[in-house]
């Protein structure tokens, strides 16, 4: 059975019909084009980031108990600030269900999905691009700073995932919400890769 | 031999006469003189306010290399970011100096210089005035938003520490500098100990 197939996603959109509401399938393919745009700019498989794309939000809307047994149940480490907030699971809950309802092995795909919302230092560049469609795929908004973002993302990936994570962090700020540390880890990663290219491995375009 | 003694602080002050700038000692006395009121404030020992305050930056001028040999040598935690930029465990190494240069044993004193960079997630009373005295004293400057966070200090410990850190990531974020992970930890605490009283045990105040 191939992984990357029509007939899969038809039924991946399927399933979403029942489990998410329609505002979020529409940011779901617009997170599946940006991702194949931003894939196709910086030389990453856009069958996969387009995939990824698809599949990000699987587990969007799963009760916070649910997410929370579905981490628990997979050994996935658990930050404070995730009890808190068990939403923010919905990204590593997403890759278990990809794997287990739809069948996705590859562990890059897989990857992106669970790294979409927090990033993940080091993440490679799929990760990068389906972390950057999420944030700023063109239904989040157009404010001077989303523009500027969605610019920088098709030149540079590396300081395109470092700025939004800064303005994830600023907002969570101006809103009192608690920061996971995971963004902002993410963050200093990629600010310090983007100063120092060494940092980067060779093959982590490639990756 | 007294701990808190008049005769001990000329000691340290003309320790720091060869060990910091006139600038820096100018810092540290507006320093003892903040701690010491917010101690009062907030029915927190003044004494070890103020002491507190006077050893916070005993070693806010040694090398770089000199610091991480010796948190090193004192098995200190280190984190990544400790290792790009060792200034900033200036505050654990004064804690060092104080106890092994000075013979200071009060283990809230330690902790209070140890915690006035960074902060600690759950730190007590006396590490949050030492800490907002840091940040606040009136040599910091006269912005609308410290003016703000200093009033803040007087009247509310908890949600001053919370704020104070907000400042500080994002006065981070606009110079592009890498954020401690320990000042999103303190922050996270305690903007959830402002809002959830339950978070803070009874003897917090008077720990």
């Amino acid at each position: 059975m191939p992984i990357f197939s029509e007939s899969l996603r038809t039924d991946v959109l399927t399933w979403l019909e029942t489990h998410v509401p329609e505002a979020r399938r529409h940011h779901i393919l617009r997170v599946e084009a940006m991702a194949r745009q931003l894939a196709a700019d910086h030389g990453v498989d856009q069958e996969r980031a387009a995939w990824a794309g698809v599949l990000h939000d699987l587990a969007k809307c799963f009760q916070p108990a649910r997410l929370l047994a579905m981490a628990r149940a997979a050994g996935l480490p658990l930050d404070p600030v995730d009890e808190a907030n068990p939403h923010l699971l919905h990204a590593e809950v997403g890759a278990i269900v990809a794997r287990d309802r739809f069948g996705v092995t590859d562990s890059q795909v897989l990857a992106a999905i669970a790294n979409h919302t927090l990033g993940r230092p080091g993440m490679d560049a799929l990760s990068c691009v389906v972390f950057l469609a999420d944030s700023l795929e063109p239904g989040r908004g157009d404010s001077p700073q989303l523009r500027r973002l969605r610019q920088l993302s098709h030149q540079n990936l590396v300081a395109a995932v470092a700025q939004t994570c800064d303005e994830s962090i600023r907002k969570l700020i101006d809103k009192h919400r608690l920061i996971h540390p995971r963004t902002v880890l993410t963050r200093n990663w990629f600010w310090q890769a983007s100063r120092q290219s060494t940092l980067l491995p060779s093959a982590w375009l490639s990756a």
